[in-house]
């Protein structure tokens, strides 16, 4: 059988029964954003994100300075949905002899500027010769308390950290190999090519969420795993999505469905995360987009209207 | 200008200029086999090690299985020559979707075999889509007291762990492309295939050591470093390099010099350190092949003749 056939969860999760782990300090394994280990009390987030040339990126549609910034961030993403802050990365990359010396350095000041600004090192690395370019970025980070997928509580409000959407026009627009683009299409561009981890949240989410995830695959599939790892239902109210300005003035344009992007866009690094009714109050500037119930599904409420949300979250196989 | 221009050690340096850092908790950062940071005084060895079809490995000339087993091993003998033992792994994997789901299931096996034989887990990983096959691993480790390459004293005895050449030897005979082999040359290819890191000594390393690398670009280039990194010259006796008789068989049989082998050849993942005269008794089973003295660069003994050795050790890039 074709590993297509399996999908990307279906392929994880019959290589994770394989690697059966042992050791008992090992708190969470595969499954979720990070893994998670205690080392002498202390609890350590591992994760890692690729940046793969002709996948993940277009050489000629990003900034090196941005593929550095976006490297990082896609990984401290992962750290801050699981309530943590960086702390320690390590950098495997791969580059074809004959790239300019300054392009990779341009790269590499993107990562510099990133892990100043999410005040965290990179401690090593590996070099390889290859022939497209890949960036392979493992970072550690610490959390006093776990948060993962599967601690949705009934009742718990489901609570949006930002816009959704954006990244998605913004690489649109980027295909489109336009010459000119207009301010607010630069700014969906920029969403894209230059994310901001929500790592002012770790703290919050750390202390008062039940369930989090960070949106790389479009809020509806990442809802999805929060649903499917907490084995209950999530209820989206249609009204609460929030449509950014740019991304309205977009769909005008183009003539497209803002909630399309909203639900479905991918690469938004925001976070999506429940929490109790009396919690909710800690989470200023962010929306209240639903509520857990028990059942199972994602679902979306428009007036008396209630649809089952049908898969459509991208995946990477 | 053009990176190949730079050769592999000369971007690193570059690069890792670019990343200045910052946190007092780490103790090694670039440069060596593993980084080494501080968690409240566990030091904790951090290496990645990545396995690039076409690059490192041809997918039709090693066995799955093999290939999963030796990205492991690669990765724990970084650890070992630290003085190191591995704890958790963390796995980075690119297939195309056509891939055959029993190959990737094969080579899950053999990293769970290796997983089990160095007592480490693979605790969580990345999947993305790829052209070719990538399989990147990171691999965290502990030691009571890092050892690195920069840490040879005048008159330390230079120590070999074992054999070396004969995965290069093995590497060869592959790429032959023969239907059959003789017994010999089975095992000089397994020795390719199916490396085993060194962890048996790591306890040893760490204890009475004094510098460490594994032996990974062939036997000079790595001493070369040593050397280097220490600030001393090195002076190896040509007449206690050992060489094994499978490869002595080889070099007959294919009119070959078994001193390039043993000198140059790659991916032995043999351990070469650096001991005082007082404590190398530890090592038995171990190869006494030369001194460090005063000076730099390093040199060949032959009878009375002293010869300086050239650069020929393979680069990655």
């Amino acid at each position: 059988m074709k590993i297509s056939k399996l999908g990307e969860f279906g392929l994880i999760d019959k290589l994770t029964s394989i690697l059966q782990i042992k050791d008992s300090s090992v708190v969470v394994g595969f499954g979720d954003d990070c893994s998670c280990v205690n080392i002498h009390g202390e609890l350590i987030l591992f994760t890692s994100d690729i940046q793969l040339e002709g996948k993940h990126f277009i050489k000629e549609k990003i900034e090196p300075e941005d593929l550095g910034w976006k490297l990082v961030s896609i990984n401290v993403s992962d750290i801050a949905s699981c309530g943590g802050i960086p702390e320690w990365g390590f950098i495997s990359v791969g580059f074809s002899p004959d790239t300019e010396l300054e392009y990779v350095e341009k790269i590499y000041t993107g990562m510099k500027d990133a892990c100043d600004f999410y005040e965290m090192d990179v401690i090593g690395g590996n070099t390889s010769a290859s022939d497209f370019i890949f960036l392979d970025l493992f970072l550690t980070g610490k959390t006093g308390k776990f948060i993962g997928r599967n601690g949705a509580k009934e009742k718990d409000l489901v609570v949006l950290s930002g816009y959704t959407g954006l990244s998605r026009a913004g690489l649109e627009l980027l295909l489109m190999d336009r010459k000119k683009y207009e301010d607010f299409e630069k700014r969906l561009i920029k969403a894209h090519t230059r994310p901001l981890a929500r790592i002012d949240l770790s703290d919050k989410i750390m202390r008062y969420a039940n369930s989090c995830i960070d949106i790389s695959d479009g809020l509806l599939g990442d809802l999805r795993h929060i649903g499917k790892n907490s084995k209950l239902k999530i209820l989206i109210e249609k009204d609460n999505l929030p449509v950014h300005p740019d991304l309205e003035k977009f769909c005008r344009k183009y003539n497209k469905d803002p909630l399309d992007y909203v639900l479905y866009g991918g690469e938004d690094y925001e976070l999506v995360f429940t929490v109790s009714e009396e919690n909710v109050k800690q989470f200023e500037n962010c929306f209240v987009i639903g509520k857990v119930e028990r059942g199972e599904g994602v679902f979306l409420k428009y007036k008396d209207l209630i649809e089952k949300l049908e898969e459509k979250g991208f995946e990477h196989i």
